[in-house]
């Protein structure tokens, strides 16, 4: 069973509303095994808003429409989608009776506007709204279903399996009851019991391209569970999707994929679905009773900042410091002048001092230290803006690395704070750090 | 100029990352006079790519794509674009020599499959990307346009009209810049005719239904412009749009809705458009010549990397201290550990105590400490998760004020940074502090 999802709204199309509903709908459709293959959005205009359910209902088993359901006259899913079906609109009058109620209990006389609200087309089903004006609807197009083939837009024929239309409003606040009380468990119903199944896995350090290398046949198109990649602030996640009849199987080629996946990329992965960098690292330093602390020049605070991003950070976290000057580096952490002086603020020995007085200055089992060119002024030839020195004290020695960053200021400063968590996670992992 | 937003990605239909993009973009185009008639998104499938290309192209005339110009065999934009104009891809060697520079800047050798993003449709011009390794594509498609009416659907005929069609990156860092600096202009010199003048003006400290209160009238439904709030962090923001057939006359109304906003709300408003809170901080910061030093515990360092956010920030900022435990706070920053003890770590006292021995050490102008609860545990009944205390030193006193605020650890954390830049912002503005 496949479905498609249409937005009805000139607020969405102007860009001035975010469409969280699509993305909300298409989560639980997934979870029920349906499948979406487009989402789609209109303004507010009758003949578009028709067209687009006579253009997607020709392409699904499903079409979800919300918004268009409200009383004003901009508010047209109701009329486009008579159009559509060939059907009069009628009036409904149990919801009539039902908006009376709502309107007496604010204490209120209903509008007269609102009537329009309980008009659906003639034969469709009214779905019960327990949390607002607009009741949903539910009705059965059997108007020309297109087949899919790989041309496409070309062949049309009849099919006979008619496409079921939902209209919901497009008040999250009622269309999320609407759909999980009464849609839901209807799709439920008829989807045969197919599984989708996700999972992400994070990983940060290198390129997507790098990672869809090393995935190489894990990727390939068509098999079953799917491996994709996004990238996001310098997170390269993978998605897998399981896609099985059976719930069991769903579950157990989940389990073999996503093994796969970690055998190649191995510590690179440093988490799933809803895990942070920093909530990861933050459970190896609670795990093995160790405390950090940390030195910032151009990260300005936000290693710290990321540091104490979950509660309990107190069990790990006691001192940081914020050496954005050469002056702060100096009175604040002992670098000593000569050392600034000879290598510059962005050098392997400043980051090196940093990080072993910070450490001795904390009492800290770790200390961490970065300092680098975030721009986008402040680069020169040999030190180019991008350029970050990490150093890492441990009780043991003092590792120190360079890095380059590509990006802008933002950028540059983001990575700088992950890829100082990640040589931590990796040090408490008891890993080489690969980079 | 009318025009559609088509996104690709499977992430975006299956609804796992919400697509902000088609708003951006849609944003941008009302801007220019540009009409935008529909949001699609579909998934990684060249057929269904092709498909929506053609139909979209079809009733506009300028499709916007984003998303599927990745290295990755899921990345099918570049070759559905070519199914569909009939032309094959031709490797372009600039873009070969741009990849091998980018990523010998970076220390890295180009992976082999990154080739394929210099892959253009054979008449396309290639769009340069500044932020990434996926140029943009324009080309012009010059199939059949078929006419609107409103039984749309039905009629097809020849329209000399051809479709001009973008294809840009998926990633926002990407996508954006390259908008503004290479198709923006492009469309604005073609667009003629009505203009759509959008503003923002951002506010902080006070809920969206003051605001709205406040503004009364100006937010009356059908005024034009139109005045509307959004929400986001904390933020509140007035969005005005103009639209008028004359451009002058669209910014004099524009000037003259923007002034009554600003009669009205006066120095809560910190910013338009792109400002944020830090940035204004920094301007009045920079433009004064005085300097700010920070000691932080519930925030983490967040202050201070909210401080440091922009280039040009060492001029003001030069020390920073995370006193995360009681510890740092008394060894750092010599809070007496009497007062600690007395009083607790989240207190008026120490606070004002930090605020003293931060500016004092640091030579700075101002400090600004913060100590709070941000949860979701450590709260009681007098001071539950929420409770922040701020301190701000200067030439003159220290100043101190305790808030609550509600959400969860992030937010309260967030709101404290921004809390904090605002009593710094109203210090500076020679204004009292409202709240």
């Amino acid at each position: 069973m496949n479905a498609i999802i249409l937005s009805i709204g000139d607020e969405l199309v102007l860009g001035q509303t975010l469409d969280t509903n699509s993305a909300w709908l298409s989560q639980q459709l997934a979870g029920i095994g349906c499948d979406v293959a487009a989402h789609r959005t209109v303004a507010d205009d009758r003949a578009a808003i028709a067209e687009a359910i006579r253009e997607e209902a020709a392409r699904c088993d499903v079409l979800l429409i919300s918004g268009g359901l409200g009383p004003t006259d901009d508010d047209l899913t109701r009329e486009a989608l008579a159009d559509v079906l060939g059907q009069p609109l009628t009036l409904r009058s149990e919801w009539v009776d039902e908006l009376q109620r709502f309107f007496t209990r604010l204490g209120r006389t209903m509008p007269e506007r609102n009537k329009v609200q309980a008009m659906l087309p003639e034969q469709a089903d009214l779905i019960w709204n327990n949390n607002g004006t607009a009741p949903g609807i539910r009705v059965k197009w059997s108007g020309v279903r297109r087949e899919e083939d790989s041309s496409a837009s070309q062949a049309s024929r009849l099919n006979p399996q008619p496409c079921m239309i939902f209209a919901v409003p497009g008040v999250p606040k009622e269309m999320k009851p609407m759909f999980a009380d009464a849609i839901k468990p209807w799709l439920s119903d008829r989807s045969g019991g197919a599984v989708i199944l996700q999972k992400t896995l994070h990983t940060f350090g290198v390129g997507e391209s790098t990672i869809a290398e090393r995935l190489g046949e894990l990727m390939k198109r068509g098999r079953n569970p799917s491996v994709g990649t996004t990238v996001s602030h310098g997170v390269v996640s993978l998605r897998v999707n399981a896609r099985f009849e059976s719930p069991a199987r769903a579950h157990e080629e989940m389990e073999q994929t996503v093994k796969a996946c970690r055998t190649v990329l191995g510590d690179l992965i440093y988490g799933e679905d809803g895990d942070s960098l920093s909530q990861r690292v933050a459970e190896l330093l609670t795990a093995s009773g160790k405390t950090v602390a940390t030195a910032e020049s151009c990260t300005g605070g936000l290693l710290a900042g990321s540091l104490t991003d979950l509660a309990g950070s107190s069990r790990f976290f006691r001192y940081g410091w914020v050496v954005y000057s050469d002056e702060a580096k100096h009175k604040l952490l002992d670098v000593s002048q000569a050392t600034l002086a000879a290598h510059g603020t962005v050098s392997e020995q400043v980051v090196r001092e940093l990080a072993d007085h910070a450490r001795r200055v904390a009492g800290a089992d770790y200390a961490v230290a970065i300092s680098g060119i975030a721009g986008p002024g402040g680069g020169s030839q040999q030190k180019p803006v991008g350029t970050v020195w990490f150093a890492m004290s441990y009780d043991g020695g003092t590792a120190a690395q360079r890095f380059l960053f590509s990006g802008d200021r933002e950028m540059i400063r983001d990575r700088s704070v992950k890829m100082a968590l990640t040589m931590l996670r990796y040090h408490l992992l008891g890993k080489r750090f690969p980079f």
